[in-house]
Parts: structure tokens; sequence; C-alpha cells
């Protein structure tokens, strides 16, 4: 068994990671810790008495594999002795996520702590960079809504289809991607009823696209993207436009899609035809719903053959393939596990 | 007492004009029709034992006003006889909401029964268009996603500020937006914790954009709309994204807002600056919850000056600003009324 | 015109008050406060642009009537001022509520600042207290769950027909209920899929409802009293069970409750009959929805005749019929107003 | 590997199972039937591309264990050909639920088709009826609330603690124990904001807990049951509210349910004592999110001590623990597997 521990675990994303690290066949989960003193009851009673406790940050061992769901900085401080006794580091925030120094510090207003580690570090979007995942004892996992837009993007930006300075993403967030502290705008009766647009210009995010997306194309790439809570918890819609530089067909683009995607588990390109007595003009396209608490991604797109644009929406859960699951994928690929290890369930429906 | 009538009071939108009219102080209803036996209170339950009964289609008197909310087709050819008798006529379908005969009848796919009719209804965008409101009998009113793009992006396309090809438009839909009629994609289970895209590329609504839109222009503006439904029962949000044909700066943008639309009272740009101690990121923009039930429109915007893009947010009720609520408005220009007649309500907080 | 003054209005209750006194036709609202410097449209977006400012507490100015949206304690500390100025006191909190001071500084663990005005404070249910309200100088707002129960068992208790040592009642409240502090247990992710029990015995509304309903039964009642947020923003469901004495039918009961409540305007027995091809199994009885943001309470009733149980289900918005709405009932009472003054409008359908 | 086959997969019930035995490691599915032509992935788009096809059910083959979700009465005519070729049968219907075969004919409204079998089922209860469940060949799965308030109220009803004639059970539902079909009550802009009494006397499910608990009494139980739908898709929490025949302390009464499911895994008694700084007042009750698509029963419950009242809360996933993984629960105890096989996972938070 591999040992594991978890930094950072009385929130959402460090949780999520420990529900399913707990019944992944090759782990031992040997500690999760909390900074609080607050029994892990309190914040997530999907665990009362299943025996599990929270341990000070003080009192961590030594393991095969770390998992880090810690602010910004922290993870870079505390990683390096794990990093002397080899451990691997899964970081789900955002310390080593950027190429550019530069960038990485106007974007998150600090100094990065150690820069090198950075620069070790691999992007883990499995489906762009499995090879190196392999290899390397840091990840930067992915931020939710950089994964969808990215994996939404792969095809058209590597086959170089798009005019990629005018790419429109609109991001759809569940209210879990705001965390578990309580603020004015996530309150129950503010936003039931609403829809939040928040960072709706240069979301730090973006950054990650920009600079992913730049790699597969070779070029530059400008993402315009925005960002909105939607009242579901879970899970992430994005909405790709694009504006080919040549004439899409709808067939054809999704025929890119299944062939780009043809050996991943876990992106699923939707694409079901039209039944009668169905409410079928819903069905092409991908469900939230379907992939919440998992580590799928579903894609789905259509074609404005007659205006020359090109939609694609992608599916995942934030904290799932968009975060704590595909963290969990990434370890997979590291230790040499075959990467469905342990994530290998089914949707819930209905969600 | 202006006499009104309604036709087809069972579904969400006549249902939303009686429920306002009923309240106008110049106004006295005289009828609702519905072509079910149920009562009103089966379909309604907020009516419940205030005296009101629908009446059959057969049974309908002579109004000076009449309210459609009707399939399309059927309002042409009922409408007819009432305009012989001097009434003017309020649709709230789609038959008279296109200038265009062939492209009307592509996109509806029918024939459409008195293009004539067509060609003299004005359509109601009372901020574009109250001058020929005022003096007309038939008012074509926009459909909901139409009244709140058109609404965002009306300034920046009459400024002639950006590129008309490359404009794109999401719009988010509470349920309300799909009528009455169950249906599984509408089915609680199904969406409470989804979102669903639909009508993806060439959504109806698109064509009044392009109309309205291109009309202000004075020159063809291509609109590349995408609407999805998200669990909330009643409100639009939609997001229009544009490229500056120059540099664009929040605060010209914002300006230009506010003088545009600085006499109009049911528009609204949101401009509430950074407070401390407050959620403040998601406050600068428009909440679809403050609109929600009324005739207001909020807007609110923010540009990419890094990027150089715009993003504007339009809000309102689909069958509220965006619906039967505007009808009245547009009835009250009609009728010489001060068009905050029966209107000038506030919005629910929390709605 | 009526001068008004609102204390409290950054909260939900006393922001109700003001959205409904702002059109009330008799009223001039001279001022809201807020102790914060924040502007109103930060804590209430439908506020947004219609010339509404906060005031200091320390501004304020003589009115008529003022209307106290505090917490426990304060309202009799500022209440006494305006009363000497012989104005009149509509408190939205629990000063006033209780007859018994023993009972009152036990359940709010404090002592009262000013008994007398509790002796003089009529407790403002209107269905039972009319004849008082209109004559006195304090009015004691009921809770908005007191609301729901005593209006649901008022018919009952009078007639003598239960067994009142064993009266359940279950309230479930939309999250509004708990005001517009953020808080872990009502913070979106947490309660969206989730129904949160508090408050389980011995909630401070039980004393209200076992006194109101002592007094009408002219002997001790118990009331065994749960209270739960569901997901909803507003409104309140509360069922009533309780055991006859003797026999009970169901369209005896029926009957009893239309002639008790015959003439009351908002208060209103729902009595839907089966209809074909209706999802009928859910319609005799009230729909929260339909009350929302009105001053209505729906009561609707069944009863189990194999095993002698009546069930009454009772609906109203807690800050509508079961707070600030009934506040302004009250007011117009005292006032020597039509009790539907600025009241008279329709439930929203769908909500 | 256990061969297994679903009848009815295109339902709510029977994809749940065959979601979960789909992961199970000692099960095979052979198959699951729909009768419709249309794809799984218009159903379920949670099993999209995973290589899940349903069957029409005339080809279904032999197994040692079939899975029944089908309308009453279909499961006796098709089950005895399979009982015949030695399979066992876990029906989630309701065929073989009632011990009373006048009472069960009376209630669904039919003839039984084949009393014999319901005579042999066990109602598969597994904390009331281990031993038996594990030697019988036909399991009649219970109904979600039955099971909610069996569970609730066995310690009480065991220890002879309360009056049997005045037991009251609140039942609050998700969405998704209303099934897949569309319905008006159900549909997203009705029920959203809503919360929907059903069934509100006489409810089928109570003569099952007055049936189990009646055994568990050793004479008459009276169960006054009444349930709703509220707006969340999955998960039951039941209140049974119950008078003491003696003293009640909340303590002893906690003490005396550790007790009584001390052995049980899947039954947890919530018991997290304040912490400050916590929004306490929520935490001693349990929370239906945290046991959404999961095998866990999460009881907790008060007493108010002034007034002699005992309130249980009981929390289960009406297809979960409910229905659809008890009937798996089942199923390992009837082919000699540990119960918790394939169901030993977390839940989910936030769900």
């Amino acid at each position: 068994m591999i040992k594991v521990g978890i930094y950072g675990a009385s929130g959402y994303m460090g949780s999520e990671a420990l529900r399913i690290l707990l019944t992944h066949p090759e782990v031992s989960v040997e500690w999760a810790t909390s900074r609080s003193e607050t029994p892990i009851e309190h914040y997530h009673k999907n665990f009362y008495d299943r025996g599990i406790k929270f341990i000070k940050p003080s009192e961590v061992t030594p393991c095969a594999a770390v998992f880090f769901a810690l602010p910004t900085g922290f993870t870079t401080e505390i990683c390096q002795d794990f990093l002397k006794q080899g451990s691997k580091i899964i970081d789900y925030g955002a310390d080593f996520r950027l190429k550019n120094r530069d960038e990485w510090e106007r974007v998150y207003k600090m100094k990065h702590p150690n820069w090198k580690l950075a620069e070790e570090a691999v992007y883990g979007i499995v489906e762009l960079h499995r090879p190196e995942i392999k290899k390397v004892n840091i990840i930067a996992n992915p931020g939710c809504f950089s994964s969808s837009a990215i994996l939404a993007l792969a095809p058209l930006i590597k086959e170089n289809l798009i005019d990629v300075d005018k790419i429109i993403v609109d991001g759809l967030s569940g209210t879990v991607g705001a965390g578990n502290e309580p603020d004015v705008a996530l309150h129950h009766p503010e936003i039931t009823n609403n829809i939040l647009p928040y960072n709706v210009v240069d979301h730090r995010h973006t950054y990650e696209m920009e600079q992913e997306l730049g790699l597969l194309a070779g070029k530059k790439v400008t993402i315009n993207f925005t960002s909105y809570y939607v009242p579901i918890s879970r899970g992430i819609l994005t909405t790709s436009h694009s504006f080919p530089t040549g004439t899409a067909k709808r067939k054809e683009i999704l025929e890119l899609y299944k062939e780009f995607y043809k050996d991943e588990f876990f992106v699923k390109i939707i694409d079901i035809p039209k039944q009668e007595n169905v409410s079928w003009n819903y069905l092409p396209y991908p469900w939230v719903a379907a992939v919440s608490a998992t580590n799928f991604c579903h894609i789905g797109l259509d074609v404005d053959e007659k205006r020359n644009r090109i939609v694609v929406f992608s599916t995942l859960d934030s904290i799932g393939k968009g975060g704590a699951l595909v963290g969990i994928q990434n370890f997979n690929l590291m230790f040499g596990l075959d990467e469905r290890t342990g994530l290998d369930f089914y949707g819930i429906h209905p969600y």
C-alpha cells in the first residue's frame, strides 16, 4: 500500500481527495490535517463515525505521496521537506501552475517562495502531459475552469482551426468552487434564485489556459474568460466559442474530437442522435449533473454553419476531474498504477 | 378604465400579464381565456379565491386592448376582428417580430397568415421605438433573450465601437422560459443540479437581435447566440462579449451606458464601487434576483483592458421586462399613459 | 400622508417593510436606518438607483408610526421617546410578544427593559385581535412560525375539537428566516441539497403559540413544535397534526375553517376538487410559492378518518404575512385605514 | 462472480441498482431491461459510452439473482420462472411487502397475482430481519419512507417507551421519489421554490410501518404519516414525534439508540457535541445531504423534557438505503457475502 497524507482536509478540495483515497485499493491514508481543533464531522458529516480524525499540521509523518490543499504559497514552503524524503507532491493549489515567474508573481500578488520547484513541476492535465507526469515528483494540479477549457479547446487549437485571438470562454460554476467559507454572496437566500458573475475579466485561471493552449498552438493564444456562480453545488460547464479560420462543419468537428480523445477513458465526447418522443433538443449536449462527483469530463459541441462559429461545451466537477480526483489520476500515473485505479465508478443519476 | 382582454392565460406569460393588469389603476380586465375546462386555480394558485375565472375563447367580448399569449400563427388569425373593432393588439408571441418575410417563414417553418399585419406592427423595445409605439395599433412584443441582448448591445452598436461580426451572446434562462408543459429535461430531479444548453446555434431570437441591432448600426450585425436553462425559476442573464474596434476603457464604456439610458426609468446601469468588508467582487454586476417579477432591466459591464474585450451583462425577467410586463409598458404608451403606470413597484429581496 | 420610519432596514425584515411602504398610497417613508456605512444597494440590489438612502440611527425624525426590526431589547429602549411624541409602534422583534414576564425573561435570557410596554402591547394576529389592534399604540408583531401555526389551529381550538396536550407542529422555513448573516449551515453548497432541523424542541415561537391558543381555548394548550430550513428562500409551511376528541370528518372540518375565516381577506382556505388530467393529488393543499412575497396565508387540511387525525397545512411568507407585511396590515388598522391598503396585490406564479 | 439481472432499468430505482452492481466486486451484471427502444444514455447520461445497453424484457437469460423495479403486480408474474430456475429475487416494488392479504389488496387496489410468494418473502429491513434474509429466496424491499420511519422508531417501540397510538411521522422527500415521469407538480418552475404535501393521510407506506413496528411491539401500532416533496433531488428526512409513556431524558434515549444500533454499520446515531464558533445548533441532527447516494441511514434525536415529547430524525436516500442500495445489502446477505460488499464507500460532501 502506498502511504499518503493530505494537507488541508477541512476544506472541500482536501476532503474530496480524502473521500476517494480512503477507498483507493492501493493507498493507505496515513493522515489528513486541519489547523482547527474542531472534529472532522463538524466539517464533513459524510465522515461521521468512520474512524477518521484530523491531525494537526505539526503531527505529520513521512509518506510516499502528499496532497496539498493549502492557500497559495504554503505548499511551496511545506513540501520541500517531503521532497527531500523522496515523497511525491500533488499540489491542488496554484503554487506551481504557471511557467512564467513574472506572470505568476503579478497574478498571485506575492513573491514566489521557491521558483525552482515551479520549474520542476508538471502541469497535471493528463491528456496533454501523460508521459511527463509519469516521471515527475511535483504535480501542479490544474485549476477547475482551466481543465474544462483546455480539454474543450485542445483539439481545435492543436489542429489550428480557429482564430486564437478571439476565443471566448464562459465558465458556469457550482458554489463548491467558492470554498467553504460563508460569504454574503453565497448565503442561500441571496443565490438560490440568482446568477453571480465574478472575476469577469482577467481571472487567474485565464493564465493557465493561455499557457497550455499556447504550448499546444506553438503561438500566443488569447482566452477571453468570464466566470459565474450558478445555484448548483458541484460542477462546471464551460462554453468555448471560437471562430473557425476556414469553414467548419458540425460533423467534421465532432469526428475530430472523437479521434483526439479516442484513447481517453475519462473524457467522453457526447454524440447522441435525436430520438423521437424524447426532449431531444437538450440531448446532444453534456449535462454537468452526469459527471458530478466523478473524474469524468463530458464534452459536446455544435457549429453554427450559417454564421461560422464553433461552440464547445465541457463539463466536469470542480473538485472532481477539475480538482481532487484528477489529482488522484495524476498520483496513479506517478506511481505506475493504472490511471483509473480508485476512480472507475459511475456518475450518479439523478444527481 | 381601459377594457382589456387576455388570450391564453393558462400559460405563464398570459397569467403574468393578468397578475399585473388586475392591479393596473387604469385598466379593467374584462376576460382571460383558456382552452381547457380546468379552473384557473389549478394552473395558478396565486389567483385562488380572488374571483377570477377563465372564459372560453368563444366567449370573448370587445376590448380597447387585447393581449395575446398564443402559439405562433394564432394571433394573426384572431386579432383581425379586434383590429376592425378598433382594438389595439399586444402580441406576446412571434407573429410580428421579424421584418423580413422570408426569414420569418423559414425560422418559424410556416407560411405567415397575414404579412400586412407584420408590416404594420412595431417591435416593442420601448427604449428604441418609443415614438412609433405611441402611434401604432399592433405591438410585436420582443422575445425575452432579444430584449436582454438588444438593450445590452445598443449603446456599443449605436456608437459603432465594436466588431459587429464577432459578437457572442450567452443567455442563461430560468425554467419559466420553457413554459408550463412538463418535459423530461425540466423534470425537477433532472435539472435541479444541472445546466442545460439548448438551441445552441441559430436560436429564433437571434434574428430579432440581428434585425434590431442591424437597424441601429445601419449595417449587418451578426449575433452568435447560445441559450441555457439554469435551475432558477425566473429571470435571464445574458452576457454579451464583443471586441472593440479601438481601445476600450471600463470607465468610458460605463459612462456611455449611463448617458445612453439616462432617461430610462426601467433600465438601470449598475455602478457600485467596491466596499471594504463586503463580498465586493460580486458586487459591480447585476443580479437577476433583483429584477425578478419586475419590469426592470439591470445592466452592468466590465472591460478586459489587457485583452481588449467588452463584457456586458443584462438581467431581466423573461416574463417581466422580457415579456408580459414590457407588454404592459407598451400598452401604457399606446394609450397615452405614463409608461410606469401599474409597473412602478420594487424588486423583491431576497427573491 | 402618514409619516413612517423604519429601524433596521439593512436586514431582510426591515427592507421588506420598506419595499411595501414605499408603494403604500397613504404613507410617506421618512427614513430607514442602518448602523453600517455601507449603501443600501450593497444590501438590497432591488433598491438600486431608486433614490433611497439609509440614515444613521442618530438622524431619525418624528413620525406617526415607527417600524422596528432590531435585535431583542433594543426596541423597548428606543421606542419610548417615540411613544412620548405620540407615535405608534410596530415591533417586528420579540420585545412585547409574551404576556408572562417570567417566561419572557427565561426564553429571551435577559431582564426585560420595560415590562409596562409589553403589557400595553397587543399581539398582532389580526384575525384574533382586530378590535384591540385598532385602539392600541404598540403592536407586538408575531413570530413567523407563530402566525402560521396559530392561524392553522385557531378554529379547532376555538371549537374545542382536539386534544390540546398532543398537538404537533412541524415548521418548514425558507432560509430568509435565518436573516442575512452568512453562516456555515446556510452556505449554499451545504444547504442546497439538504434539510436542516434546528431549534427542535422549545423553539421561542412555541411560547407565542401556546399563549395565543391558550387564550382561545380558555385553558392550557401544549404545542410540540419543531423547525427546519429547507432550500427555498422565502415562505413557511407549517403542518399541525392533532387528535380529535371525537370523530372528525374532512368535509365538516373544511366547512368549519371556511366559516371561521369567511370574512378574512388574507386567509384563504384551499378547497380545490380533484380534476382529471391534472396531477391532482398535489392539488388540494396550499403551496407556499403561491403566497411568497404577499400578505396571504393559505390553509388546507385533511383528515385521516381511519386513524382519527387532523392535518392542517398553513403557508405564508416568513417576512410577508409572517412578518413585515402583516405589520403593515396592523399599521393600517391602527390608523383607521382599510387593512388591505398597499397589500392588495397578487401572489407570483411561478415564484 | 454472481450473475444478476435487473428488470426496469430506465427508471431511477433500477438504474441506481445498476450503477452500484456494475462496480460490485462479486457481481456480473448480465442484463438490464427497458421496454423502450430508446438507448440508455437518453435516460441516464452517467452511463454514456460505458458499454452498457438495455435489453428487451423478452431477451432475459437465467441469473442467480434478479432485481425487479417494475410497477405493482408485474414482479409477481415474472419472477415465478426465475424462482423455478433457482434464482433469488429482490423486489423493489410493493408486491410482497404486506403480510395481510386483504390489506394489500385494498391498499394496492388489485387482486394479488400469487399470494403464496408474498407469504414466502421476507421484508428486507436488514436491521430487523437479518437471520431470515440470509435464508430466503424473495426479498420484499421496503418502501423508502418505511425504511426511514421503521429504523427511527424501532428502539422506542422495542423498549415499549412510547404511546403507540399517537405517533406522528412527517416525511420530507426529494423529487427522485416521484420517479422519472414528468408531471406538472414536479415541473421545475412549479417546485423549485415550493413544498408539496401529498398523500397526506393513509399513504401506502403507512401499512409497512404499522406492520413492522407492530411485530416489534407485539401489539397494534398506529402511524400517522404525511409526506411532502421538497426541492432537493435525493434523500428523505423523516421526523417521528412520539409521546413517552414515562419521562424521557435526551441523554438516556440517545444511549438507547446507540446501544440498539451498535453493531450496525449502515445506521449511525448522530451525537455531535456543541462546538464554539460553529453554527452548532444545526449540528446535533442528521443531514440528508451526508447520506445521499449511499446506503447509510443517519439518525438523530432530541427530547422536549419540558413537554415530554421525543423527536427522532432519520435520513437516508430514497433510492439508496431506502431503495436500490439496501436491496444490494439484502442481496449480499442472501448470497453469504459480507453485507458491506460493494456498498462500503463514503457519502459526498458537499452533495
